[in-house]
């Protein structure tokens, strides 16, 4: 049925999400003492980042998504806003089993949340399993079939015709079959051989094994509870049989390696089907940043594709009984040891890769490989690699050396969202706040850098971090059209250069004595970035002009020729009627210090890791190009010069931070007077997000001096990561502004 | 001074307005018995379109224009309004002297004004000079300097400190010596040489004139009403003096062939100087639709730079008193007599062209050969251009005739505005529409079709005719992206056809299994107009499969490949909520009649005057080119051949307006429930106006079965002319309804 064609199309096609617990601990890799970060909205319902048994224990959530690409940049995002949300000197215990814990039981803090009904649930936890077995962490693993892939299935067979009760025969197989070979799950995957100091009163385990966790040691619930899996009748009715008679406080206490998932309650199953499955067997794979990895979700979807394959047991109950037995045996060997069921694993092992080959899945090359290795080598699985490298020093030892990795990582370029580097920075920070936040993040389009953002029922969709639907379409429309722009501010009475547009040459060249005495830009009409103007600060003579003329026609069919008017330009960011920001922009430059070259002086300066390369990065690196050793030129300087102690020598006349220029903010130090002119030009363009750039001579002279200023541009996509990481002064959190700006129910509650 | 090289740069800068007046008459060229159009806003205030003295004397109004070229863009765009507001059975009487008048005086029906006062002014001016004077029509010609060329002469001479006091001398040299020049002006275009039945109760007039309307028998005050232009005091006290005096009942009944313009009344003129001034001697030039002509125009720009030039006389109340005297004369010379004063004109003449070549004013070439022709040929003045032609028939008749041919043209093209042909067709209905309701439209960037509309205090910016402030920016920027469209109507339970997204052609060629076996089609993601589109109706191999991906990958670095729907693609222009037009748009085709051929067919559909090419119409013209050929063959047709009476052959496959497609209004045929889903998924993208495609195949089944619809495509900027004139079908006037939505107090008032 597999191999069928129309099915083939659809195997791959699957929705996956991982729920990933991790303790805080302090550096020294101490259970945190702190509480839960306050960055982080404290909401019981936090989409993303929520706290599991202990006030200590995150639990990171991702989104149901499509591929395992996406899974991964979510988890990765995830990590990174967990990390920097919390203090600078924590980290994430990248083990299943936790750190040392308190001497006294009571010393565990259970998670201090909103909801009196959740702390009640964690306290009857406690009181029934004990504070420290609460502690141990692990994966739980969500899947589901392709909707596509389930239609295809029905209709290549005959016996069943609806589709929910086909589906759920599908997980209810999968599922039984899972928990019979879940100890082949347990042998390469598991990995939590020894627990640390006071998890155990007494320690029943002398020797390390392959998985506590998965053990009759680890995270079960009493033998009496006993759950069927023959059929979705029998499975609601055993829970609600099991919470009858006290053997769990809730449904959801039930800690079987499988749960079928459908609706909100177990016993919404019955009308929904089984819509997806949950794995929760999955030990924390300290190697990888994430608790886990790409191969492992590849190996587990496989996995689950043999097992709807693989015949399973006529008796079910007693197929998932032995399953039961079998992991036992398995989660208790030496972490060094040959499995006693390394045959039928070869088999598994094989069968897989034929079904693999069969069914022309494009796994890993590399995946058989590894199975076979470990398979081999009891010392390459995950269990055996933790057991090896903590015989150097200590399994603390090792799980905090690989903490601080991972948390200095995650804190080298904070500008940036692990997992969705390739966006733009901006889009980047706004998603960094908005998980903060507890809103949902969904990628409409990622190169297009267009996001949805959801809190509760609240949908707001945002483009290029600032694009919103607070804005109206015809004032970025105005702001698009330097000369409509132009007209309307000169019609409200504020000062822009004056100037003319041109759609062609030949009467630009004719209104040469309009311009020629003067100080005038000449510049395309939309292009940005600096390309094909000219500035004349002195004015010009007719063939300078009709060069100028000829480059910026080469850029655009309409060109503006343009006062040019003196002073230093500002940036100044407008949202909802204020001022959040002003900036200043500096040309690349540097300072001496008397000792060292110009070149020497730029590598320094190149090292700062806020520069980078195309705008991956706030700042970018300054090259010591043609345009750079001229400008040095005509100062006298070469790149070997050594330029005296406190000396600053720019080396481009732009100050675009494109080319290496300096961002700085000023927002303190701009009268408020300008700030209002930024705030009245903005509103009377209708916008509400803004940068509008103006140009000031002096700060000190008031703004309603005539000439004071100048208004250079408006833009409707300003560029908001050079004000979060400017080069000096102040950072402004403005994708945090805008965030509160969608959503204001953020500030009230 | 002129010759000052910082001053000639601006001598050419200045700004025009135009008053122009015109009786309504009937197809037969007698006044019309009709009020005002209604369709016309009826305020009393109205910027563009108002009534003078009589009900029937229609005042057309150009805003101030920098250029003379923006002048008559707007006087034909007014004009169109006009025509196209009134019955079709009307015109406007091209004279200055009214039509034929009723025999009772008291049959001329005085203007039906909403403010009392201003009935009440009319009232006492028929007191006081009869109403047949009043129906005398004409223009009001105003100008002023540009800005910089009055602070350009200011800093050449030192006599003078203050610009406005400045301001105001140039402007009270410029009106003195245009009273005692102006018989020049009368000389050359007046054009009221003989007055209709019942205009004089006795005819004192037994030749024809020059022009009677600047005769002491037109439109002048009493006698005694003297006022001088020596000073701004003095022109301001002698005006109050008549009105205490009773010889005028307010300033505005001053008839003064120039009036200082500044302020709102006169009195304001002594705080703020003279802003302008307005000329009211030139008679309305019967060969020129607008009752002007660009020559004309140009003449008097030069004419005020050459009384500004000219040395005036000593004693300035003698000077002004002399040039009426002059102007007396040369008013009551017959139409075809050489004038008394041709030595001083041709002195003048000679001077003008010498000033205009010293400073290098850009005149039209033809300007001074026609002042030779008429001065030494006096039956090319316009008044005797107009007794000539009145010898063949009559005057009146010679004043219908041409009537009618404005009359004709203005509804030749109903679809377009006269001045505005440039641009989009949408667009120039809406500022069609913007003048007749009496919104202000100002051109912001004509190429940008970028439009300011002003009511009152209340503005609007309005891009292609429907881009507005009601529209919020981020729902744009989805429309613009069909992917992130599709994934919103898709979550919100629209359905939408499934398809992928690829930015490259290998995966797309990988993913053939998933298409090949259904219906679809290969798009490139953001091109329009059907470029790059493939459609495979049955599926499609992988040779076929992999041209199509080639061709859209070529229009754009993103393809989509959807799934096709079946049905029939309907537009829905939906505005604030509510469907205002459904189209269907029909490829392009001809019906047979059994006797003429295909060319014939298509040769006498392409006549109607909807067809043209390149936008500029509301259809296209159909054309017989490879593909109409092609597609003939494949139905075993030629051109030459005859189809069957009622037959329908079409002659492309697509259905695109653009290839000669016919737009056919569905309106009322839909049934609501399509409409609700149009309407709601509008709104789920969070627009206010759109053009949503739904495809439908049949539009009695229920919207809400399953796959009853798709929808294709959103778009922020529909066409909103093809409802407007569709080929068949009701007219919807979308452009009416976008004004009424942006200015809802057009309909509260």
């Amino acid at each position: 049925m597999l191999a069928n064609d129309r099915v083939k199309t659809y195997l791959l096609q699957a929705r996956y999400g991982i729920e990933k617990e991790s303790h805080r601990v302090d550096l020294a890799g101490n259970l945190a003492k702190t509480d839960h970060p306050k960055s982080i909205t404290l909401k019981d319902d936090h989409p993303y980042i929520q706290r599991d048994f202990a006030e200590t224990q995150m639990e990171l959530i991702t989104p149901v998504t499509e591929t395992i690409e996406d899974l991964f940049h979510y988890l990765a995002a995830i990590h990174d806003v967990a990390y920097r949300s919390m203090e600078d000197n924590e980290m994430l215990w990248p083990l299943s089993m936790p750190p040392q814990l308190p001497e006294k039981e009571e010393d565990i803090v259970i998670a201090k949340l909103e909801n009196v009904e959740n702390v009640r649930y964690r306290q009857s936890l406690a009181d029934s399993y004990g504070r420290r077995k609460q502690m141990v962490s692990g994966i739980h693993f969500n899947f589901e079939f392709g909707e596509e892939l389930i239609e295809a299935l029905l209709s290549s067979q005959s016996e069943q015709k609806n589709y929910q009760q086909f589906k759920t025969e599908i997980y209810l197989k999968v599922a039984r079959n899972y928990l019979h070979y879940r100890w082949f799950v347990t042998y390469f995957y598991g990995a939590s051989p020894r627990s640390e100091k006071n998890f155990f009163r007494e320690d029943f385990l002398h020797e390390a094994v392959r998985s506590i966790r998965n053990s009759t040691f680890g995270y079960t619930n009493s033998d009496d509870v006993e759950v069927s899996y023959s059929s979705i009748q029998n499975y609601i009715s055993d829970l609600s049989l099991m919470v009858k008679r006290g053997l769990l406080s809730e449904e959801k206490e039930f800690y079987g390696a499988v749960r079928l998932r459908g609706g909100h309650q177990v016993a919404d199953l019955e009308d929904h089907g089984v819509q997806y499955i949950e794995m929760r067997n999955i030990d924390l794979n300290p190697f990888e940043t994430y608790g886990i990895s790409f191969e492992q979700v590849e190996f587990l979807h496989l996995f689950l594709l043999y097992l709807l394959w693989k015949d399973e047991g006529y008796d079910s109950d007693e197929w998932v009984k032995t399953g039961d037995y079998y992991n036992g045996i398995v989660a208790l060997e030496h972490p060094l040891a040959h499995t006693q069921f390394e045959i039928e694993a070869q088999q598994i092992i094989d069968e897989m890769e034929h079904l693999a080959d069969t069914l022309d899945l494009p796994v890993s090359d590399t995946l058989f490989v590894h199975l076979r290795e470990m398979l081999l080598d009891p010392s390459k699985t995950l269990a055996g690699r933790l057991y090896k490298e903590s015989e150097k020093s200590s399994q603390a030892e090792v799980a905090r050396s690989i903490a601080k990795e991972n948390h200095e990582k995650s804190w080298a370029k904070p500008y940036q969202l692990a997992g969705f580097t390739d966006m733009e920075l901006s889009t980047q920070i706004v998603m960094f706040d908005a998980i903060q936040q507890g809103i949902q993040v969904e990628i409409l389009d990622r190169q297009d850098q267009f996001l949805k953002l959801k809190l509760k029922e609240h949908i707001e969709y945002v483009k290029n971090g600032n694009m919103t639907s607070r804005d109206n379409y015809v004032s970025t429309l105005i702001m698009e059209n330097k000369t409509v722009t132009k007209k309307i501010l000169h019609q409200h009475g504020f000062h822009v250069p004056k100037g003319e547009e041109f759609q062609s040459i030949e009467p630009a060249l004719r209104s040469f004595n309009l311009f020629s005495s003067k100080p005038f830009v000449v510049k395309p009409k939309t292009t940005n970035y600096g390309i094909g103007i000219s500035i004349f600060k002195e004015g010009a003579d007719y063939e300078d002009y009709k060069k100028a003329l000829t480059l910026a026609f080469k850029e655009d069919s309409s060109v503006l020729i343009e006062e040019f008017i003196n002073g230093t330009e500002y940036r100044f960011f407008v949202l909802n009627d204020k001022v959040l920001a002003v900036l200043l922009r500096v040309p690349a430059n540097i300072k001496g210090d008397g000792k060292h070259s110009i070149q020497a002086l730029v590598d320094q300066k190149n090292r700062d890791p806020l520069r980078g390369r195309d705008h991956r990065t706030p700042l970018e690196i300054i090259e010591l190009g043609e345009l750079e050793n001229l400008m040095l030129k005509t100062q006298g300087y070469e790149i070997d010069s050594v330029p005296a102690e406190g000396e600053i020598i720019y080396l481009r006349e732009n100050s675009n931070i494109s080319t290496g220029g300096d961002s700085i903010d000023v927002t303190d130090q701009i009268p408020d007077d300008y700030k209002k002119i930024a705030v009245d030009a903005v509103a009377t363009l209708g916008v509400k997000i803004c940068g509008i750039d103006l140009i000031i001579e002096h700060t000190e002279v008031p703004a309603t001096d005539k000439n004071a200023y100048g208004i250079i541009e408006a833009n409707f996509n300003p560029s908001m990561y050079m004000h979060v990481y400017p080069y000096k002064g102040q950072s402004r959190r403005l994708t945090k502004h805008v965030i509160d700006y969608l959503f204001p129910e953020l500030l009230q509650s």
